[in-house]
Parts: structure tokens; C-alpha cells; sequence
């Protein structure tokens, strides 16, 4: 089958879902919100007028389906997340996504059958941006999102999520008492093309990789360094309980911590996101009595990550002690790093190598919805597409060439995994 | 002349003002704004019914006078400011104009003559949290307010210092131009009586203190570390430019060059106010591409600040060429240190010893609108009070009693002056 032919329309899909999620800078598609919903909706429209179904899930999630194809019966998702980051890049997700219903438009329109039905589904709030917490859709959808999670507020409105997903359809009761939502037995395979947000590919001139497992974390959205808030002329270096010199502190002794860790030859990836005075009461002559920051340690070992857990720790104990400030944690985030079924890469590898594109078995860095799928059982395959300017940014630039090579492979992967899997 | 007698109305005038600026927390006086004006406007009605006059000068300082005293003979000036920090102290700046008032009006009631005529002044625009510059007030009447100045924007509306100013009542055109706004020779000194924002008096158990001298400091109230956002999971350590981790490491190294200069005895202090990732573009999982924040050193020696300042900068070109970010700088701010008047001093501590007060001699950290008269060649002196937890926040604490020792010092210390400066 090709898949070649709907370059036209997969150029005009991203255009159209770019323009009704501009932000003046990047696109906005709240997890949840108006521009996740707008991007849904659009893609809701787009599949009906191909003739396919589309149905919410109870996560309020998107279900793309074929008519006449059995609810109830085996199936392959192929799917990734609306919504983006602020500011963010108009592919992050959505690629993943057109991709998908591509593929079943493609065989809608030739009307051919399938061994193995093919579904795409559109998860909502994969962005940790927006409440602190990433997968949230498909985490809901596995009865893994918490009564905690559901208490976690919007960065800018400070409602709950659990108001957001209730105002998006989803059956909040069910997701509290941690129901998985649908028949996990009769999902065979867990697809998902989604562009690299790192400079790997460019940097090696690889089209597309095939993903080998996905990075986990463990992060804390809302750490406080407490000290004492005094007029800064007044204070000697001795008497000082300065929290933007303990966090600045604790950031270097961090980074030796991580040099060191990637000399041995650990995985690991350490950022600050966010990190602020507290504006109500900052001011230049003031020395900081408080300062707010997020912690986020990636690696593909869960060892590695609670190694560094551990360390972080205990440099904020030496720092408390020395600086006389102290830490304040919100609840730990935990994303267990996920390995990709190596049956599914073996066949996506030879789909690349079919169609003679150059391409490497890689990790990837970032989490995915796969990893989330991968760790229920279910078997996984991701595949990437080069993009330029990493992501989470407005710069990101996938060339659609690349694009639609991916969605040829992910086409023949579909066709090969029938037999492949049996 | 006995002032002990006008505790109660202090007390009266303090719990008032409070009260008409209370923000939940503390108080807030913006510089040329609402609660500044409320306080102003409150002391001017209290000194009309006490039988004084009160007009503004062409800075929009509030200028008290006695009737009938001449408009151009000498003249002593007792000042401090009547602005605060946001959620600041309520005695920070109001107990210096509240205790020259209360001497002007003693000697009303008396209807005692005076040798050298008192004068109070209520500075606005003392402190630079509003518009990151301080002494705006008391520059402006000495000419010292440059054009850039006016053009600096409050912190919360973006409004310029020169709106401000105009709306207050202020002669913007004369104090763009660099006017002296008021006639220098005729006054023959200038004291100020000012909490102590620091630690010293409460560990020395000392209700007042004479100050010998006022730190200066050299300020950035915007410094903008640039680097590369890019998605926190796939940029490798050594290929990243985070801006948060660029800045930590200049904290960390200034804290370092800090204490070193400390061990050789150097007078120093640094602060960096504020410390914020962008809010517009910050998450967990972004690395940080840009960090604003201020910075401030603070010493009795110019040289000192000089001699930081160029460290700082060798650090900032160090940082960037090994993360591979930049600095960009705002205008620098420099305020000269200030030397006291040694005549002046000696009549405030004859004052205290007559008294039977412990006092000390001490140098002051921060800042006070009597350096910039001391730095025109005003002869100038300032008097301490003891001050519980600080200032610059809701919980510093003067006792009122070490505050009416304050003023019965100030007034002996008027009364001696006409003869110890001839």
C-alpha cells in the first residue's frame, strides 16, 4: 500500500491544526483544555468525512475505528497525544497521530480488509506542562492515574485535573477507583510514530530509528527552599540564610554529581525547569527567604534513578545544615523507564530497510505513552522521525518527507505484524 | 526638652499608618503610589492640626515647617522616607519623619524659639524594590535623577518612574534637566533617625547607635542568562545550554571569591534578589533557555565594589564559553558609599551618653537618602534605633521605647547643633 500520496493531506492537516492552536509564538493545546480539544476536534471532523468512527473513551481520550470493525475484538492501536507544551511544536504528538489515521484512511478508501484491525487513538494530556504530571490520558485510560494525580492543579488556572478531564467526558469516579477503562486483552500491539526531540538523528542523518526502550524519570514538580527573607545590605555572608545561594548550591553540587555519574557510564539527565524567587515578596534588596523550583532526573535504569534520588537528598541535608535553610518536597513522581517489544522492532526494522531508508535502533530520552503501555503488557514499538530544533519548542521542524517515510513504514509494519505476531 | 511625654502619639501615628497601608501581610507603600500617598497624607493632616505647614516640594517630597519660620534663612533637616518594600515593616523609613515631626511639634506647643529652624522632610521613592532604583525622591530634589532613571518601569504596572513622578506633583521637566531643586546653602545639616535593618543592636543589646558611614553598592536589576530550550529527556549533558545551570555556577563562584575577600578583611555583601526561569516558557521537562535575575554588592569601599564587579564580569565570560551561554546586562546602577559627618556624630553621641543610653558607633549596610546628602556635601548624621527580626519584611519589631529614646537624642542633639557648628 502506498502511503506516499497523502503527502498533500497530511501537509494541509498540519497546517490547518497549526493555525487553530497559534499562540503568536508556537502552538498551545492544553492538556485538557481549549487548543487540545480544538486540535480533537478537528481530527473528529477530518475521520468522520472519511467515512471512519470516531467514539471518547472513558479517559475522554479520541477512538479512531474502521466501520463494521468489532468492538470487542483483537485489534493494533496506533496512536500518541493532542496536546503540546506552551509555546510548543506543532508535531510533538500530533504526527504520531496523523500517522495513524493516514494509515486508515488509506485502507478505508481502498476499502481493503485487515487481519488485524487497526485503531488510532488521540490520548489527551501527555504534557507534564500543563499539571505537573505527564501521561495522564493514557495513564487514566490503565486505571494508573491516582486520587492524588487528580488533585493536581493546572499551572495557570489552578483548577483540579479532575475538573478538567469531568469537563472533557471522562468518567472521574472510575478513574479515582483506578478501573482500567477498556479490554487490555484484546489490544495485541501498541504502535506509536513520534518525531525525536533530540539531535541525534540530524546530527547522524537517520531519517527514522526504530525506539529500543524509553527513559523513565523521577521528578518533583514543587520543591521550596525555605531560609530567611532580610534587607540585603545589612546581613553578613555568616548570619545569612540566603535560599537562592542554597538552590544554587545544591544545583552545582548536582551537576558534579552527574559528571561524575556519566564518566562511569550511566544514563542519567538532571534539569531545573522552573526555579523563582517568590514574586509577592522578591526584590533586589532582599535576600531571598524563599525559593520555588522543580527537580527532574531521567535515566534508563530505575536503579540509576533512585540512585541519584538518594544523593539529592543527602546534598540537601549538607546544605540545610550548612546554610541553615531547609527543603520542602511535594509527593515524589516516579515514570519507570520501559523496554520496546523486540519482536515489533525487528519488523519495524525491516520495514525501514525495505524501503532502503537509512536508520539505527536508538533509545529515546524522552517518555511516551508507549512506556505506560510497554509496562501494562502489552507489547510496544515506537518509531522516530527526524526533526529538527529539538522540541517543546516553537523551532521544531520535521521535513515532511521524513514524515511520510514513517508513515510508510508504520503502513507495512501494520501489514507484516499479522504475521509477524502469530 | 522632655519627649517622652509624646509616646502615646507616636504610638497613635504608627498603629494609624499602619492600619491605612496594612496589605494582609505587611505593609505596602509603593514608591510615587497609593499606600506611599496614604501615608503622606495622613502625616500632612496630623501637622496642620498641630499648628505646622506642610508643601510639597518640586520632587513631590512632603517639606514641614514651622509658621513664620523664613523660606530661605538656615535651616536643619530631619528626613527619612515613607515608602516600603511590598509586604514590608511598618517602621522602615516612617520612624525617621515620624521622630523629627514629633520634635517640630514639641516645639510648637512650647512655642520655643530656635536658633537653627527645624525642617522636617518625608522623602518619597526611597526604596528601589519598586523601580530597582533607590533615593528616587532625595536624587531628584539634589539633581541627581538622570533621565535613564525616569525612564525605569514599576515593577507591577510597567509604568515609568516619570508617570509616577508627574502624577505625584513632581517638576519632571526640572528633574530630567539635572535642576538642584532647592536652595543647598541654607541647609546647614541633615539628620536622619532610622531603624537598624540588621542584627547588630539586638546581639549588642543597644538601644541606639551613631552611624559612622553608609555602605554603598553597585546593582544589575535585570541580568538575563541565555542558553537553548530544548526537552529536558533527550539533550545529553555535554550538548546542553541550560541557563539556570550557567547562573547557579555564578552564584556558586561568587560566593566563593566572596568569602575569600571576607578572610582578607574586605566589607562586602551580594545578593541576587531575584532568581526567575521565564514563566511564559518554563516546565519540568523544558531546560531552561532563559533566567532573569538581579544582582547586588553592597561595601563601605568603592574600590571594593569595583574590584567585585570586574570578578563578576571574568566569571560571566568564563560561564559562557563553557556552557555555551551568554549574559546580557542592564545599566548599571552605582551608589557611592557615604561617610557621616565626625562633628555631627560626636554631638548625636554626647546626646546618648547624656542620656545614660549604651550606644556604639557602627557602620550602616544599607542604604539611607543621608548618603546622598553626605556625598553633596551637606554635613550630615544618622541616628540607629534598635530593631527586632530586620526589615524589608512584615515582622521587624522596634520597641517604642528604644524608638522615644531615639527621639529624645534627635531633639537634644537639634538643640546642641546651632552651637557645636559654630
Amino acid at each position: 500500500m502506498n502511503l506516499l500520496q497523502f503527502r498533500s493531506l497530511a501537509e494541509k492537516i498540519f497546517a490547518d491544526v497549526r493555525e487553530l492552536t497559534f499562540d503568536g509564538v508556537g502552538v498551545t493545546r492544553e492538556s485538557f483544555g481549549r487548543g487540545e480539544s480544538a486540535a480533537g476536534d478537528y481530527l473528529r471532523d477530518l475521520a468522520l468525512s472519511e467515512g471512519l468512527e470516531v467514539q471518547a473513551d472513558r479517559a475522554a481520550n479520541l477512538l479512531f475505528r474502521r466501520p463494521g470493525a468489532a468492538a470487542d475484538g483483537p485489534a493494533v492501536w496506533v496512536g500518541s497525544h493532542i496536546d503540546s507544551v506552551p509555546q510548543g511544536g506543532n508535531y510533538d504528538g500530533l504526527a504520531g497521530v496523523v500517522a495513524g489515521l493516514l494509515c486508515m484512511i488509506a485502507r478505508q478508501r481502498e476499502g481493503s480488509t485487515e487481519a488485524l484491525p487497526l485503531e488510532t487513538i488521540a490520548f489527551r494530556g501527555e504534557e507534564s506542562a500543563w499539571f505537573g504530571k505527564a501521561y495522564m490520558g493514557s495513564s487514566a485510560l490503565l486505571g494508573k492515574l491516582t486520587p492524588a494525580d487528580l488533585e493536581l492543579t493546572q499551572r495557570a488556572t489552578g483548577d483540579t485535573l479532575a475538573n478538567y478531564m469531568e469537563k472533557a467526558g471522562a468518567d472521574v469516579a472510575a478513574i479515582r477507583a483506578g478501573e482500567v477503562l477498556f479490554d487490555k486483552s484484546r489490544i495485541k500491539a501498541y504502535l506509536e510514530l513520534h518525531i525525536e526531540q533530540g539531535p541525534v538523528m540530524v546530527a547522524r542523518e537517520l531519517p527514522l530509528a526504530v525506539v529500543s526502550g524509553i527513559r523513565g524519570n523521577v521528578r518533583h514538580n514543587h520543591v521550596a527552599c525555605l531560609g530567611d527573607a532580610q534587607h540585603s545590605g545589612v546581613v553578613p555572608r555568616w548570619l545569612r540564610h540566603d535560599a537562592m545561594f542554597a538552590v544554587a548550591d545544591l544545583i552545582m553540587r548536582l551537576d558534579e554529581h552527574w559528571r561524575v555519574l556519566l564518566e562511569r557510564g550511566t544514563d542519567l539527565v538532571v534539569t531545573t525547569g522552573m526555579v523563582n524567587t517568590d514574586p509577592a515578596e522578591h526584590s533586589i534588596s532582599r535576600i531571598p527567604g524563599r525559593v520555588n523550583f522543580s527537580l527532574e532526573a531521567r535515566s534508563k535504569s530505575t536503579d540509576t534513578l533512585e540512585a541519584f534520588y538518594q544523593l539529592m537528598h543527602a546534598e540537601c541535608a549538607a546544605i540545610s545544615r550548612e546554610r541553615g535553610v531547609r527543603f520542602e518536597f511535594d509527593r515524589r513522581l516516579l515514570s519507570d523507564p520501559a523496554t520496546m517489544d523486540e519482536g515489533i522492532c525487528k519488523v519495524l526494522s525491516n520495514a525501514c530497510a525495505a524501503q532502503d531508508v537509512p536508520y539505527e535502533v536508538i533509545p529515546s530520552g524522552a517518555g511516551h505513552d508507549a512506556s505506560l503501555f510497554a509496562n501494562a503488557g502489552i507489547p510496544s514499538g515506537m518509531l522516530f522521525v527526524r526533526n529538527q530544533n529539538g522540541s517543546h519548542n516553537p523551532h521544531e521542524a520535521m521535513e515532511i518527507d521524513d514524515f511520510m517515510l514513517g508513515v510508510q513504514v508504520l503502513s507495512d509494519t501494520l501489514d507484516e505484524l499479522p504475521r509477524a505476531r502469530t
